[in-house]
């Protein structure tokens, strides 16, 4: 029996910990959140207790952390645990600061605990599946990557101010999924470009940020990829990609809350998308707490490191540097 | 905290008693089998105890049963749960036979304990949505109905010389969505017509039984229905339906395992359906559980009553007797 | 070049007529129609005379006819066309009685000349793609077919009235359909049950008529063929079918008007089917005067005979009885 | 009665010739062609007489004639049309130097004859509906074009190196659509940034051209459009684009030979796309000459101007220039 420990009682510490309760042979021990209300509540629910961070790491019989509170917090966090002797599950991103990624980083490696970061969408079961049939060789070599990701709606621009720009806190997914993709022999990003626009709402712009981008990235083995996004897609949730090889190609479509096409005199129409990310993802939420205590209890290593934490930042910065300059950046 | 005793640790047995020990507000007691093994592996797994049937009706703190043995076990299960005060979620059928299933319908209402039957197409997310939406209005009027139901193999000989005929075995559930969908406002039956063929496989036909079916309702406001079935679609397990009304139609289409698409020079494919009803119907089970408790706690009544299962078990038997005597049937 | 006559310039006849004015190789020399204005006004556009029949049959130049006069005059203008010694394409059906359809058929065996009937369902692209796959074996042994045809609406109830009735007007092209794919072995209809409603249009059910069908054909190899259709779909000429083989399925779907997706918080919609039978046949009327033409050319046989007709025709007769007697026919 | 003349027999020629003569109201006259044999092939199939330009060009019956010899003759041949008071239809580009488009362009203005040019995309029954629906508002304001422009296979090396590189033969369709789609109201390309691999066939680096390209385009109001090539995509040609609005998203799909889904113990498959430009673009190509037609007698204005093919040209030129200098172009 593992015990755990949830960091962050907000909306995706709520569904960890709810997975992390319903997963067998783990007992899920603390929340901690700086709202104790938030905290109290999730642990009622889920039969867990309030405690606070030094608790945590002072108590003996924890195994592991779940680190799902902001952004800012996750770096120390990690860096904390590391030091306890925890095993670390974090939510995306270690840190908006590469150096501060990659001290994090060492700090995980040089105290010997397994870290694992929540790039949720590699455990899709769409995705997943696709990255699957291109491994087995279904479509031959990957030459081309069309990723499509859409928000249905901007967030606050109270966030957004803190979130260290879309590109950081948005694209990040799509930098993960790239290399996941593209760079599974060890190809890497040697070529970037990448705009911007403000399109949908000026506080947005105000706040010295984009609501729409567009960015490129070539390979070193010369493999082109595209990602289109916006923070405001009126019609949902939308994400996708596709993946060109040299016998085919893979698409990845959305998901539906039902199968129901309702035909009318306006037209023949499906569901629009799964609403937004815990619903789209609610299948991986669920698959990755459960490959993280796999893998913790076969020794086995992680689908997603916490070096694919620092090189997913490491395009974030480039995509935000090259727009910011109107420059090509090269690796 | 409602206390539970499950009869039954078999396939749909294993999947009842997992929602149920899942379910917030329940605990899963008793798990009783034929076969102490399979009954002590699913207690073991669940934490549950394994014990027999008179235990669990003799012991008060049962409050509720789910019958989950063989169909031939249903009728009496029920009538000796009514009789003993235990509120009931029964697999389909009630019983192969009409007159059994109605005594048992009536010992229910006579004893006053609540009943639930499960038929877990109702609690289809696709096929529950057309539902919500033909109540509301979305397609005017319904006027026709076809239902297209095929399993991706048969089932052993022995299993379906047990069974009692296709039409009560398999069909049963597509009399219940004919039911559900055309027969809403008090609309029922007045003309079937059914036939079938052994075209899979020769040892269906000397068991007495068909592997094809086609059969045809016509409703007292003169509403139609077409039912497709067989046991062998070579594409997988195949359960659509789509109704037609006076503004438009809707189409329930199959769930697949992903949304990927793969093109290559042989064709453009999606994923075949989920390959059978444990995983197409997995969301249903779940949420047909939830109901059942969530109308115990509420008063309220169920979606599938002991009624219900009587209902399409008359149809089945008129169907089963129009396809051997060659004879259209009126009611 | 061979000379060809036209008889009748309304809906059909302009199609017909232009697509053998633009066949290489033809040359449309006479429409002629009981509507003077109408046959002036089509033979002026393309560049023929008009004549009345007997000028028609007398002129030694006319190689053949195609008839796309209204059914009553059908099996008249076919005798004629046979005695002048004129190749004949007429429009479905060959005559509302089966009798007389078959004195027909012999008519033009005698004659020697050769007779195609325009079942453009054989002729289009998808529909004739299934039944090419079908015989290849891509699918097995067909052993169920299920067929829909529903029209955007009703014709006036005055030519409802003259129509014969539903099942020898419109599903005329269904029985077709069911004999193409089921029965191309030689197998043919052992069982058939029908029934009707009037649920759109009382004018209908006064005039004697069903507005909404089912039927069901069992083949003497035990193939099971159902037939859904209705006079009214709200969202337009829904034209489906699909065959179940031993090793899968082929689905004909619907052609749209264009291959557009319009996503809106409304839903994700597709263009409704192409309008109506010039729009969503237009490729097949092209394709089956082609055929026409090239067969004469080569002295192949014709994809649709009028043997085909008369056949078709009594599974109409049959489906008729069926559901005016309320009983099973056999054959 | 319209007289015409067509320069060029080869493949885009012989589709243009055989649409021209079946449009009303105009008389194919000539075929040129430095070919002889292909000249008086198709001359001869289509009822035309061979001839050579100068005789073309004295002939004073000529009001207009169809360019589709190679790209190298386009603009003499305007210029000679325009100075012989021709009215001229012209396939793409007008030429592969900006500078000598531009003189044509003024040489026909000069001439007051009327010049489309063949971007035949603007003419797809798809494409012109997305196209109809932005312009009523049905998805609001644009801000994101995601093109999707993908060949079945390269051609010929030796074509390739005449092409004038991917950006200027391929793409060229692609920057059209951008202004069509995205630059409606007056809006232009700000910002572009271009990069390329050779992925697929050695030979065509060797020739020094990309064989994959990814392309950003940024507005002066800020829209953003991400165009991806390959010449080679193993499941056929790939023709798709979507525009997303501040209301919605429309996206062309592609065309498929027959709408017939294939459901096997291998998957669900539809048909791959038609097979290339003459199958996808067949309605197009039809289209686009009845509107040159139709315009030329109402004397309305073309969809596609030879400033239209200047304009593409432009972008093509800084594609180029972008991918080869690994520079941001800003216009």
């Amino acid at each position: 029996m593992k015990h755990v420990a949830v960091f962050g009682a907000g909306r995706i510490g709520r569904i960890h910990a709810t997975n992390l309760a319903a997963q067998s042979g783990v007992q899920l021990k603390y929340i901690c959140d700086a709202v104790p209300a938030a905290a109290a509540d999730l642990a009622q629910h889920l039969g867990a207790q309030v405690a606070d961070i030094d608790t945590v790491f002072a108590d003996k019989s924890i195994d592991a952390v779940a680190i799902c509170s902001p952004t800012t917090t996750h770096s120390d966090l990690i860096a904390r645990a590391a030091a306890a002797g925890k095993h670390i599950f974090c939510e995306k991103p270690v840190d908006l600061s590469v150096q501060r990624a990659e001290a994090v980083a060492q700090a995980v490696s040089a105290a010997g605990v397994a870290c694992m970061i929540g790039f949720q969408r590699r455990f899709d079961p769409t995705f997943n599946e696709a990255k699957t049939r291109l491994d087995r060789g279904d479509i031959g070599n990957p030459e081309m990557l069309v990723i499509t990701s859409r928000d249905p709606g901007a967030p606050p621009v109270e966030y957004i101010q803190q979130s260290g720009g879309i590109f950081r806190d948005m694209l990040i997914h799509d930098f993960d999924v790239f290399r996941w993709i593209l760079c599974g022999d060890g190809d890497r990003a040697a070529w970037l470009s990448a705009t911007g626009s403000c399109l949908t709402d000026p506080a947005i712009g105000k706040a010295g940020d984009f609501d729409c981008t567009a960015v490129t990235i070539k390979t070193v083995k010369g493999r082109l990829c595209q990602i289109n996004t916006t923070r405001r897609a009126a019609y949902g949730y939308d994400q996708r990609f596709e993946v060109i090889g040299s016998k085919g190609m893979l698409q990845c479509g959305n998901h539906r809350p039902s199968e129901v096409t309702q035909a009318t005199a306006q037209g023949t129409a499906q569901d629009n998308p799964e609403a937004f990310f815990l619903q789209r993802y609610a299948a991986a939420y669920r698959l990755e707490i459960e490959h993280f205590f796999t893998q913790l209890q076969n020794g086995g290593s992680f689908r997603t490191t916490v070096q694919d934490g620092v090189d997913a930042q490491i395009l974030a910065d480039a995509a935000a540097q090259s727009a910011a300059s109107n420059q090509i950046i090269t690796f």
